[in-house]
């Protein structure tokens, strides 16, 4: 019998279920654990070593003890999951081979064994020299494919439309934005910070972008930026943003519903939406939705998206940690808006 | 020169500008004014008998201080106007005659003086046995066409799907109800009070029927009632009920946002809307309309509705008040849920 490797596989656990926002006592660095580097045989698995993974706000759903949405919660004491890219080192699996790099999703630890047939998403990636490989979990991986299927899908943007973007700095608005203006759209974005401010204004192409914690009244905010109203609002953040947004929509208007980091992070205290009522009126239309829902367009997305990019036409920022106990503080720090640009953890060199 | 009769011309002006509901205070009947009961040759004018007018809660919007919305505000001291049924008296408008039954914008008076150039809904009514002529306040008018543009063109119904309505014996409700029942869809209502589910479950062959007065938790009592969820709310009310609705519907609902009389009637302090989240895991579509946007249906409308009332496949309740004085009185009733079903007044014979 062939002799197989036996190595440590560190590991990012979630310790309990949370309840508001997750902080980096809801997880825990587990040391000690070993694993086989091989895929049994039968087992249609593959063995990867994790280089890069992400860190997304719709985690913090999967970390609460909550049953009924469209993905199943973690286990308290056993790995967290989430979208990261690998280089395959064993496989059962024909269609996947040592050397392979993949997007799919995998564990927060150091060495996952897959099965293909677990992730819908799954897809190998092509070397690149022009594009970093982190790009994959951002720019070209649900991130993206989120602003590119919200833009495009659910917000049905016309040339000359005033777009407006919350939390437009981040792994999905940055994205956003850019499209907007390639599609010759006025577009103004929202961050919390003025460093965010300046890269929208200065790296990403935003016509305007104004910091709201320095905003004491949003409602006159997005009067002054959109005097004549919004056509477009893509929504990341709900809360007080949406609410002041309602009221700035123009006859039929589009809200994309993409994620509410600003609700998520309160509690059932909060006051809730209050202009909604202005929706009949304006003929608004709002959308929820998930990228999910739209894998058939990912490889159109895909062609569009490196072309921009290798063209110049469009820019991306990472935020990059180094080492997987780095990991639970990049996700906290989602909530609280410590990162600029998408959140990525390398947790091992390429 | 001929000899023009002048005859009394009782009007209910608004008093004031309203804040919250309107109260019976807020509007007053004026006796005393008198009118010419002739069109002024070269004004492209017609004068009318009003016969019967509409209360409709959208009318609240015009008795506010507010110049920003879709329709312009009332003028304090002037009458009000709003959809009425009337007899053409004398004409300059080469397209009405003396003796033409007419429906559209007319003044809450005896007589109104009107210009079709100021009303893109006015339309001739052929006098017909086997329809009420009142039904073209509500069936057959802006409330009925509202149900139907609703019901076909926002919520995009599917033979099967699960439907529910609030306010569902009100005006618009119960002929959403009924075109749901058509359409193959199982359908469920809300209204304020036992006579109304009576109604709703032995008159307008809803499925079940529940009153949220008895309620005291509303998302239990629509799991109760939509154990798989909903497919399709048509809401009427806004507020507490959207919130609960938000809370079950199916993937890919619909919220067809029609009115919120609940949301109106409270004060800035309402708690808002919690649940929107939902709508994006559920991937919900919300879309506030107008039925005026829909006028290029309106004539498919007129043949769908008049065939399924010959053929006795729905069936329409109003609630008639007798005489002009009575006109504040059943307006401020909306708002209160004291009418069943769709509210008129006749203030004069036909």
């Amino acid at each position: 019998m062939e002799a197989v490797a036996v190595v440590e596989n560190k590991q990012v656990i979630l310790s309990k279920y949370i309840e508001g926002i997750p902080t980096e006592a809801d997880m825990e660095l587990k040391v000690g654990e070993t694993i086989e580097l091989r895929a049994p045989k039968g087992s249609s698995s593959f063995l990867v070593k994790n280089l890069y993974l992400s860190c997304d706000p719709y985690m913090r759903g999967r970390m609460r003890d909550f049953h009924s949405s469209y993905l199943p919660p973690f286990v308290p004491g056993q790995r967290i999951e989430g979208f990261g890219l690998a280089r395959v080192i064993d496989s059962d699996d024909g269609d996947y081979h040592p050397g392979d790099l993949i997007c799919g999703i995998t564990g927060w630890e150091e060495y996952s064994l897959l099965r293909s047939s677990n992730d819908l998403q799954l897809r190998k990636i092509q070397l690149d020299d022009d594009i970093p490989l982190s790009y994959h979990l951002g720019l070209l991986g649900m991130a993206g494919f989120t602003a590119y299927a919200g833009f495009y899908e659910v917000c049905s943007p016309k040339k000359g439309e005033s777009v407006f973007v919350s939390a437009a700095s981040g792994a999905v608005g940055q994205l956003v934005g850019q499209l907007a203006k390639l599609h010759g759209c006025y577009v103004v974005g929202s961050a919390g910070s003025n460093q965010k401010v300046d890269l929208l204004k200065n790296q990403l192409g935003f016509d305007e972008a104004f910091n709201y914690k320095e905003e004491a009244d949003l409602d006159a905010a997005l009067r002054r930026y959109f005097p004549e109203g919004i056509n477009i609002y893509f929504d990341n953040v709900g809360g007080s943003m949406l609410d002041a947004a309602l009221l700035n929509m123009k006859v039929r208007g589009r809200i994309a519903l993409c994620g509410m980091v600003s609700l998520q992070s309160l509690s059932s205290s909060s006051q809730g939406i209050n202009n909604l009522y202005n929706a009949i009126p304006k003929r608004v239309r709002l959308e929820g939705f998930l990228q999910s829902d739209y894998l058939h367009i990912f490889p159109q997305f895909l062609e569009h998206i490196k072309g921009y990019y290798k063209e110049g036409k469009i820019v991306y920022i990472e935020d990059m940690s180094e080492g997987l106990e780095l990991v639970p503080s990049a996700l906290v720090g989602l909530f609280s808006g410590t990162n600029i640009g998408k959140q990525v953890v390398r947790i091992a060199k390429e």
